[in-house]
């Protein structure tokens, strides 16, 4: 197979693009993706300061050398759940990466903040994924803020915001629907949010990292098994292997077309401050605040 | 396993209901279901005249016999494709199923139109499931309205109105969407129409004429090999079985909550008459029109 491009050898077929790449042209192809999706929704200039949420995945990995090859001005953020093993591969892996490129790193633990995710997991009933979806949410925001980030960008592929719209409509949930959207503005506390690789799959975003010989984890979270989002996934490749470039499109037409008309979906809970930590949220107190309070009366339950 | 109503032995298990019954219940369970639905929508009363289009299938069959044993006015309309031994199949199984049931029944053969579908499929490139819906509809509204029938009853179950919705999600199309509902009123040349049995499985359809000792046809079409609405029911197979009652709280919830955000989408192209048959149509001629002109003038090239 030659590259549609140069036609030396290609390296990497993408049927949904009825093309291949040698690493060169794919390379060309990856850089051009991100620059569209980048200007297509106005996500940010070369003279504003980029948050990367780097889990250690291929994705944030990807990301975060893409922004910066691009001449943006990039720092990233790790989180440590402190979950076991898994943690601490993430979190030497991303040092790594981050030493090898030169990018600027930042670790948050969450142990210091009392919320070392298997501690969360023993005394909460909520789905653990839900929990530390929120957890990783409140600290990347506060975080962007707390340092005068003008935006968070995030590693969100196509795959994944692909399955998440598919989440949605199962539940036909109006506030996720409205809110779904490569861009989020900043507002009621919340910094600007982007995801710069909405318009590549899980597959090139791989392919990115296997051809620059960056290392990534792969191990899937020990507590993540069976999560929805992996079988939203499943049932979406075998859509799109009867279908192909439905994935693409039920994504795109989305964007274009049906997310307008859950505009007018008023969110059932305005937004207010935290009353303990001034972050958004539309209770009393923010879900991670209330998590606290939560592990706190526990706790004392426990040594009364 | 005993019936979950009255201990007797049953069998037919509902699993997505948590239940399971002896025939007799099932038929009350059955009959309830109808009852919840028509009354719910405002389907119809007892002194309106309704059509039931009879396929054949388990679904027509199962309502028309359910809608009459409720005391409604019920005649059957059976509509002969001309598919060889297919069509001729559907038609006997209707036949005997209206006679043993003293259920009056019409017949109209396309045949009789130039609308053979085998004919249609030699000469005509789009998808031949897609103009057969489209003949189908066409002549069940035609015949319902031309004879003073107050409504037209169909025989879509809640799998095919989820994989239906499935489908339209799938492609964001926003004016069916909009217009997926257990009953559109009477409008613009259109008959009432309404499907009885929305809330009902395939499952239980069947399960009622297995129980009635009705032979139903179960020979798919032999054009419909590898329909995407075959497609989407296997997949939501799969999901029904990871989450159980998923199915039927995607539907519901679309109908409840989901659905209203389309009733703003005007349709691109508003409905006016036929210049040959007066029925409704965006364009000038509506499609069964449309494709006669075609297909006359694939003859006389044909004979030129």
């Amino acid at each position: 197979m030659k590259c549609k491009r140069c036609s030396a050898v290609a390296q990497v077929a993408l049927p949904s693009h009825h093309t291949a790449f040698c690493p060169e042209c794919f390379f060309l192809f990856f850089s051009r993706q991100v620059e569209k999706a980048i200007h297509k929704q106005s996500m940010f200039r070369f003279d504003e300061r980029i948050l990367v949420a780097l889990s250690g995945g291929k994705d944030s990995l990807a990301l975060a050398l893409q922004l910066q090859m691009l001449g943006y001005t990039v720092s990233g953020l790790h989180i440590d759940l402190g979950i076991g093993d898994s943690s601490r591969q993430a979190r030497e892996l991303t040092e790594k990466f981050c030493r090898q490129f030169s990018i600027e790193l930042h670790v948050l633990e969450t142990t210091r903040y009392g919320l070392a995710i298997p501690r969360v997991k023993a005394r909460v009933k909520r789905p653990i994924c839900s929990v530390c979806g929120q957890i990783k949410r409140y600290y990347f925001n506060w975080f962007a803020l707390e340092n005068g980030y003008d935006v968070l960008a995030t590693g969100h592929n196509q795959d994944d915001e692909t399955a998440r719209l598919m989440a949605n409509v199962l539940s036909w949930d109006k506030d996720h629907l409205r809110d779904q959207h490569p861009v989020l503005t900043a507002e009621n506390g919340f910094v600007r949010k982007v995801k710069p690789l909405y318009l590549l799959s899980e597959y090139e975003t791989a392919a990115f990292c296997v051809l620059k010989k960056i290392s990534y984890g792969f191990t899937p979270c020990p507590y993540s098994q069976g999560a929805s989002f992996t079988f939203y996934k499943e049932l979406l490749a075998q859509l799109e292997k009867k279908q192909p470039g439905r994935k693409r499109s039920f994504y795109g037409k989305f964007l274009k077309d049906g997310r307008k008309y859950f505009a007018q979906a008023q969110a059932e809970n305005p937004l207010g401050r935290c009353q303990q930590c001034g972050m958004p949220t539309s209770l009393e107190y923010c879900p991670v605040c209330r998590l606290r309070q939560q592990l706190c009366s526990g706790d004392s339950k426990h040594h009364s």
